[in-house]
């Protein structure tokens, strides 16, 4: 177990309204399978040979989780936001990067967003990009606050 | 010991002036106990059966902490700023949940906010709260920088 | 080998631009060695006996490190933009104190501005200053995004 190099990951997103931006959040959160854990902002780069798995595993409650993410909370009525992560994964899974966006923007533009940031990302490091991945929540405020949260959560076992 | 779900906690609050907004922040930090460590900011769950302590305890210069804060900077004179984290704990202590907020405000009014949230938190989870509680600090700007701070640190041991 | 107290310290800076604000944060991050690693951002206290290196060591990607950084980002053509980080060492070793600082401004002017608070930082807790030290960075933004970026990045072993 290590949690100084991941070995696993999950790519989660969601959107929620809650009363404040805050509660916005954390229901997002609830939403993704995250929301009883700590997670610790990372920036932005994938261990090699991580495995990325499908359902978030039981784990403590309270557990640091060190997660990339991007998220925008608003209450602005009629405003469409969104969060997206793109991660592109190199040849023979020898590490990866995750690049984010969060705006008032649909998810297409967040996806195109990451998409642009991934490819320059591989490009000026010479890697080969042999698969790009993307989660996106997208979220149009109502009468509540509401956030769109995209996140990349990774485990130490 | 573990890192990665914490054994210990500690509610603190405190608010400064310094000759910058960094420094302000830092001075808040020293009267916390907690200004010759390094705090690495978690979003906000309580680790069930947590032990909460009413001192903190000496580590080692430097040392990682994970740390719930909330805090705000202000050099605006007769502004009155106030920063306080909630937290709500479970029945059985099976976890709990830290809400923060800080701006131009009152402390009542940063306590009124924080209070809200946490029962938000506790009703969208289903969970019953046995308790409630709130560090919170106020100050109001005069001619130097000035900084009000709330927060839990959590203990590996 | 210990996450919770690191052992070693490196500091770094660098500018660049970048199709992206984000590419450029990323593209400095390269050229300062750091591009393929986690950074995990902390408050600012330089461990007890720590020791300086001046190249950063082979790590896993993908590897989290500790790190306290300073960043700005900009797309204002004909913008100077400067990051940096003063690190002030106490007599013994004993322990030390980063302070960050980044703006539209000149490297000069941010490297006075951190010079400042680390002496406030060492004069609040009746420490000795026995060195200072600075990174810093500066660009002026042409035609694409740009960043400026001051890190002092720690490690386990």
């Amino acid at each position: 177990m290590s949690w100084i190099t991941p070995k696993k990951a999950i790519m989660v997103a969601a959107s929620a309204e809650g009363g404040t931006k805050l509660n916005a959040f954390d229901n997002a959160l609830l939403k993704m399978g995250i929301g009883n854990v700590n997670l610790v902002k990372l920036s932005s780069v994938i261990p090699a040979h991580i495995e990325w798995i499908e359902k978030m595993p039981e784990v403590p409650i309270g557990m640091l989780l060190p997660t990339v993410y991007a998220h925008i909370e608003s209450d602005e009525p009629g405003s469409t936001i969104s969060a997206a992560l793109g991660v592109g994964i190199s040849e023979d899974n020898n590490g990866g990067l995750i690049y984010e966006y969060s705006g008032y923007c649909t998810k297409e533009e967040a996806i195109e967003m990451v998409k642009k940031m991934v490819e320059e990302g591989f490009r000026v490091r010479g890697w080969k990009l042999k698969e790009f991945k993307v989660v996106v929540s997208e979220i149009t405020v109502k009468d509540k606050p509401a956030a769109a949260l995209a996140a990349v959560v990774m485990l130490p076992y």
